[in-house]
């Protein structure tokens, strides 16, 4: 990473940081990172060798099957009735899916479908627009947390974080992460609504809130998940946390380019096309 | 109104009235309406006569200043800033729009802004996608209305309502509509995505729920409001309920033709332009 970076990434968070602690509030965890650091760490551990093992840069032959274990199979769209989700928590449990990722409403239903599966439940939060109330993205984490949703994936106030207005940024996410109760939370950044300094910023804000991945995407504002992003995302986050790539993963050669650039999830509709080799269905 | 409407209605509010009664659930109030009623009043008063004078029906002359008073002036981009919302009260002080209508992130600043000005803050919840849980979408709304809000534009639960878990979606706007402690409760259909069936229940739905308006769309999903779904609503909703046209409304004649088939509020992003004869400027 370069200098120039770094640079940007502290300022960003030293001034978050003095905001709070004029303010009285709790310290800031540090957010050091490791974009300082071009090591080998960096370039085998945090571009997902971890888990997929060496064959992680090369997308070919055994990757698509360990991809399942990657996956959020999910399923967002406004109209979607119980019988899709069901059927969304039936291929999960088929292909082993990491995990179903819904909206909140269906967070009880798929926790109960998915009981004994080993597959977990995801919940977005403030979704697609994240442009909810603190208050209103806390109390449906809460809810989702109590209904036994294992991880939770928010998104960023976009406004808020286009304005400059960091400490909002800042708290709004901490708040979620305190209402997740340990439970791990993503932030989306949208980043296809992002310049490269927003990137940046809502990377390390979501990393000093206590965040434990970046996501790229809703797949709902145009655009999604790019090389380019994923690789910016893991320098400004070290190895520490989790990339989901999300938006416009349709086939396992797009996924594995994702895995390969640094991510360590992968948000899809088009699972089972992923594992399977076949033709995705309608996105979203 | 058909008779075969009027069954469909019927039928609806008896079944969920049943499922209630039988969980020992609040009585349901009466859904009477008018539309059994084929009077001068659903075609005077509920037709927007009784707020814009004998031009309702006659979308010329003083109407576009007689609109201002109907508009909730909208600004619901995810990337909009403080700068953006602090342009978009102005606006609706300069214009003596009805009210603005913004993102629960926005409210307490909104409320600020216009205080003194007789303009109203209208918070959006469970938005665009309706597919929040209840306890979110009704946390979304108790935090609105502390800090302000005159008026809630709920989501109906669109995927619940397409399943025909009509108990379910009565119970989700009921939440809301006590959440908000006597403001007004508008439920959006979002009707581009809906089949007829879809739409008669879910008027039939707010309705029985509580709810003061129901609102044809959230300029999220593609289409928007149209006359034929302005036409229909009323029927199901008769004369005592208020309906909400937004979604596409981007001039003075737009909104003018709404009014003629039965909505007394109109929500645009065009506002100005609506009561300027101008240009309208970018949608949402």
């Amino acid at each position: 990473m370069t200098g120039e970076l770094d640079a940007l990434v502290e300022r960003i968070v030293a001034q978050v940081r003095a905001r709070v602690e004029a303010a009285g509030g709790t310290p800031l965890p540090a957010v050091t990172g490791t974009w300082q650091d071009e090591s080998a760490l960096r370039l085998g551990v945090a571009y997902g060798a971890d888990r997929l093992g060496t064959a992680a840069h090369e997308p070919t032959g055994p990757l698509a099957a360990d991809l399942a274990g990657l996956i959020d199979h999910t399923l967002l769209k406004p109209t979607a009735t119980r019988r899709d989700i069901e059927g969304v928590c039936a291929e999960a449990r088929r292909h082993r899916f990491y995990s179903v990722c819904l909206n909140s409403t269906w967070i009880p239903l798929a926790v109960r479908l998915l009981e004994g599966s080993g597959v977990r439940t995801v919940c977005v939060v403030g979704f697609p627009l994240g442009a909810a109330s603190t208050e209103a993205k806390a109390s449906e984490t809460s809810s989702a947390v109590d209904a036994g949703a294992a991880e939770i994936d928010m998104v960023v106030n976009i406004g808020k974080l286009k304005g400059g207005e960091y400490d909002a940024v800042l708290e709004d996410i901490r708040s979620v992460v305190r209402a997740a109760r340990s439970r791990p939370v993503k932030v989306i950044l949208e980043t296809s609504l992002l310049t490269r300094e927003e990137k940046i910023a809502g990377s390390a804000l979501a990393k000093a809130a206590g965040a434990a991945f970046v996501k790229t995407s809703t797949g709902f504002a145009g655009g999604g998940a790019t090389v380019e992003d994923v690789g910016l995302i893991r320098e400004v986050v070290g190895p520490e946390m989790g990339i989901k790539a999300s938006g416009g993963v349709r086939t396992a050669r797009d996924a594995a380019r994702m895995v390969a650039a640094g991510a360590d999830r992968i948000g899809a509709s088009a699972s089972v096309a992923i594992v399977t080799g076949g033709e995705p269905k309608d996105p979203t």
